[in-house]
């Protein structure tokens, strides 16, 4: 079916000489999302299908390739929501994973199954037993050296190197926030969020971060009338500060002001840059990829804001021959983490003939208790 | 110092066999939090120790003696928010750990240090991690078995019979929501709120509930100029549908409207009940204690409020000679899931000559780059 994929593979600071790589990136990482659209995947599917492509790079802070804890292990957090059924699901400091994503997925689908003795399915899993839940579910477990790209690794010796000698020296070049996102709406006017990322170099084994917490990684909201617009939103940053201040719920809500662009920059700057949650954070590292889009014209707005130095995004909707893929920068003389640069195009999306708008009609039949 | 303390050991059901037990352990529960008040502890301080009280006892769902997993393991969630620092500490999943909401507290406080090469101290710990982590703070680490109580085990072997049986069949009793909770506001004005969970019985090993989610499990928010009240809340119910809802966020938001009372019945009417992220739940059961306050003249109202049969709470000001206790009611009528019933009383707490209101003090220096 028809649809529009977005995608980011971090806010922080994207080196010169590896931005074509970065780009390169979100550009298979989209064309893969519309594959899976054209295959008559739906916004759930496409946003999986360009995380795993962003997971399997070796260049992101996510899957294959991330941060090395202290230890010395990758540990994975991830999450996707559904905007049409609400329904989450998230994976935090989950190791052997090869696709964190996935498992993210397969958690929010199940959220629609009954369990008996009045049990729910689980929505978050973490550590051991995500891994042992991902197993039987079919997803790919690898051994733990597996997920180490000799970039990571070399970045984690360096950076316990780096630690012996400057005790508190901040380095933003070795705590690189590059996880990665995706955000898409399909011609039933669905819309998707996910999130990945391997958290900051050198954390505590079992930390999770932002991409396993609600409101915080990835929201997905979908028009439940037919009149409000549908929004969707990712975002990337410290995850200890996108959890207090739950950017990607406050980023897509602040879309559905009268101008979704004024909306995102008030946002980065009265919920982030100056939020009451983070005053004791000298430098307001973040960043959002988020859409709005109006199922009754087929119409909407792609937008992204950052109070860090670049954002690296990539965009296309399935009726483009290919995708488009920038690196946004803070002007020059904004200092980073405390200003934000808010950008944004429109986009099109052909709808299904007959949109399936099924929130009314899915409600109904559950409030008969007909599980 | 003085102050006033709330606490909940669950909203569900309840037997009537048990009422006394129940009613018995939040009043020890409350006298342990003013004794640290006295003793010149803080609002997170007499958080800490109440649900410490209320973990220790066999007959709720946290720390000792919480549910069994499908494993027939016990892990645990626990937080603790700061109203002042609006930090917040979480363990999730985490088993070994005697007293989880002294890990949550020992995360929360920490998160005003600061760490090399710009990370950030962890906000949510889970699993294997969490407990190392716990075993560094020095806190109490005990074998597997004896985190599980007689009644747990039974529980346990119970259900797993059970379903057997009867593989789709819901049944409170053997799946109690009896998690634990606490809000305080001590004579500073500081807020705080905690809670803790074993979460559902047979539950999938690495499974995180509210108890260890932003905004979901528990909230505080301290007045900012004095003059706006601070408000804390806690919660209680089923994880998943506790984090999609952010009961413990809304509960404590509602409370500023201008009568708390209505402001809660309608949180959990709309936020809850109605909530469009609940859509496909049969029965929707939740509880919240929370409360509100006014520095400026040293006066509050605790509210509780639950859509489950009961509902057992204590409080007690540092002036009172005891605590109350009491088991709150779904009038006989009301189906559960399906109505709220929200009560309410008003408290006094003898403020400090001057009240620490540090807020804006703190976020200057802040601000100013020394951290």
């Amino acid at each position: 079916m028809n649809g529009f994929i977005a995608v980011h593979c971090g806010a922080g600071y994207h080196s010169d000489s590896l931005k074509k790589e970065y780009q390169k990136t979100c550009y298979v990482a989209c064309r893969k999302a519309v594959e899976a659209l054209k295959g008559g995947g739906d916004a759930v599917d496409a946003v999986e299908k360009a995380i795993i492509e962003l997971e399997n790079s070796s260049l992101t802070n996510a899957g294959y390739g991330s941060n090395l804890s202290w230890e010395g292990s990758v540990e994975c957090d991830a999450s996707i929501m559904n905007g049409q059924t609400l329904h989450f699901g998230a994976c935090g400091a989950v190791s052997n994973v090869w696709n964190p994503i996935s498992l993210a997925k397969h958690l929010c689908i199940r959220q629609c199954e009954s369990l008996s003795l009045g049990r729910v399915p689980p929505c978050i899993l973490t550590g051991q037993g995500a891994k042992i839940w991902a197993e039987r579910m079919g997803l790919e477990i690898v051994d733990d050296r597996k997920m180490i790209s000799a970039r990571a690794f070399r970045n984690y010796k360096h950076c316990k190197r780096k630690l012996k000698k400057y005790s508190l020296q901040n380095d933003v070049r070795f705590s690189p926030l590059d996880t990665v996102g995706a955000i898409c709406v399909d011609a039933n006017g669905v819309v998707a969020s996910g999130a990945s990322s391997g958290g900051v170099s050198l954390k505590h084994e079992g930390r999770v971060g932002q991409a396993a917490s609600f409101g915080s990684g990835a929201w997905a909201m979908m028009s439940r009338d037919g009149i409000q617009p549908s929004v969707a939103a990712c975002t990337s940053g410290c995850g200890e500060h996108l959890i207090r201040t739950q950017l990607a719920k406050n980023t897509a809500e602040s879309l559905l002001e009268p101008s979704p662009v004024i909306g995102l920059d008030k946002c980065l700057k009265e919920k982030f840059l100056e939020s009451p949650f983070l005053w004791d954070v000298a430098e307001r590292l973040g960043g959002s990829l988020a859409l709005i889009f109006n199922p009754q014209v087929g119409e909407g707005e792609l937008l992204w804001g950052h109070t860090t130095k670049t954002m690296c995004i990539g965009y296309m909707s399935t009726e483009n021959a290919k995708p488009k893929c920038v690196i946004s920068y803070l002007p020059p003389k904004m200092e980073s983490g405390r200003k934000a640069v808010v950008s944004g195009i429109p986009f099109k999306v052909t709808m299904q003939p007959s949109p399936v708008l099924q929130w009314e009609v899915k409600t109904e039949v559950n409030l008969n208790g007909s599980q």
